[in-house]
């Protein structure tokens, strides 16, 4: 196991992604092998093709950047041969010491949210990642059994709350009618929720190991929340480079809750093509760390 | 392919599921081959052990119901194995004439969310499979690749609206604070938005291809909605047996929208162990149809 990724015994997710971030800096380098990618890259669209496009993003970001958001949809795709693929480029990061975030947005209830959590964040797992993206439309508290288990793995969980598509605005501004949450937003009382679960180890950590989705353009006042809300919550953001962020405006964007934010670009970086992407990894990484020192 | 299941060209997934309904009634089997459940079975919690689950469950069921709904977390603990263990039960379970309901809850946006569509609803995937669920945290618009999919290869989608969980009432009771749907539920919404995405085919058929999640116990009126909303969207409706519904209260519960109900149970069909387990599917199935007949 790697020192830098892994972490050591007791440590909570916050405590690791706050080291990797020091190390590496905040750029998520995403592992999106969708078909029109794939052509691009000259790879077919099969699960050899995801298993080589996957291999080659982890190499061109080790050493570079500290993260990595396979994007788990597009391993799906091939079926089981696919994630057969993804267990060899889970392995490939996690031997590259690149903290991996499964963005695979699970969501349930009882046993078969628990069944994600050993899914993805149990140690010795075929999926096992650092770190899972979930989705509480059943309640934060549903999702509890794999909040449970990444605290006591030293995982860590990013729940959507503010996304920037359009068509989210109706569930995520919607407010809340009655409970400790009332009058909030969904997307805030999301936040609140996660918050009040924190265990005393995270607290003690720069960062919670508990963390959320916030799209770089969301606008965060019209969710009724503020950057000191998010200052010690790990924000996923996912929307820089083609979606319509710049990692330049990062301080503008985020202010007090940049020490928290995951800048993640996809489409900007992997668009490189195989023999770029080494520069392009290379050429974000520093946009990102000039941006956040400005 | 079989007749009863693989329907005619052209034809929508609510024909088909009306269809099914009637020649098999409207009982679904789950298939949650839990850790708990493969121990009582006296099966090792393995890819081995949940594939033997999952085509013991279809052939205890075939001919007798006419949906099982395989939860797919319980396979994903398993890894790549475990997704081959359910394309070996998707296949036999199509081969036997069931209909299949694929439990995922996946959700998304743009290409990603395509890519679920893709996995689980294209003619010769791998995870083929009749229907998937599906969550809307992020808009059912952002669900419209996937709905376009379904339409197009005759397959039916189940988003999530009012679940039974105590936990999950903020964020699906909140207000919708502008739009179209405002003032409405974010359940009513969710339904209201999905409606308005009935295809002119599908108003054609006795049942329309977008269903719903809609927990047994819940009070549709807590939600803004009543049975005669529901009354020609799928719904499935998971909650009989261990989770406190019993199949005699169907018409009680549902009153109007009964027509569209999919009547789900796992664990207390599951629980008959491999031996009782026909037998428990029959008495289902006779409970089923004796309550919508009373």
């Amino acid at each position: 196991m790697s020192t830098l990724t892994a972490g050591t015994p007791g440590e909570t997710f916050g405590a690791r992604l706050a080291r990797v971030v020091e190390e590496r800096g905040r750029l998520c380098v995403g592992i999106d092998p969708h078909a029109a990618l794939l052509a691009s890259w000259g790879l077919p669209d099969s699960a050899a093709g995801i298993r080589e496009f996957g291999l080659r993003v982890v190499e061109a970001s080790a050493g570079t950047a500290g993260i990595v958001k396979p994007q788990i949809g597009f391993f799906e795709r091939h079926g089981s041969a696919g994630f057969a693929a993804l267990e060899e480029v889970l392995a490939a990061a996690r031997a590259a010491e690149l903290l991996v975030i499964a963005d695979v947005k699970r969501g349930d209830v009882g046993s078969s949210v628990d069944a994600y959590g050993q899914a993805w964040l149990t140690p010795g797992s075929p999926f096992e990642a650092d770190a899972m993206t979930a989705v509480a439309y059943q309640g934060v508290g549903s999702l509890d059994g794999v909040l449970a288990q990444a605290s006591s793995h030293g995982k860590g969980v990013f729940v959507l709350a503010a996304t920037s598509n359009p068509e989210a605005t109706d569930v995520q501004t919607a407010r809340v009618q009655s409970g400790p949450q009332q009058g909030r937003t969904v997307a805030a009382a999301t936040v609140a929720e996660l918050q009040a679960r924190r265990t005393e180890s995270s607290a003690a950590a720069p960062l919670d190991e508990f963390g959320v989705v916030v799209g770089a353009t969301v606008d965060l006042g019209s969710y009724g929340l503020t950057p000191e809300d998010l200052a010690r919550t790990p924000i996923l953001a996912p929307g820089f480079g083609h979606q319509g962020a710049s990692f330049v405006e990062l301080p503008t964007l985020f202010g007090a809750a940049l020490p928290a934010v995951i800048a993640s670009a996809s489409r900007s970086i992997l668009s490189a093509g195989p023999d770029g992407l080494a520069a392009a990894v290379s050429s974000a990484a520093a946009e990102v760390d000039a941006a956040c020192r400005a």
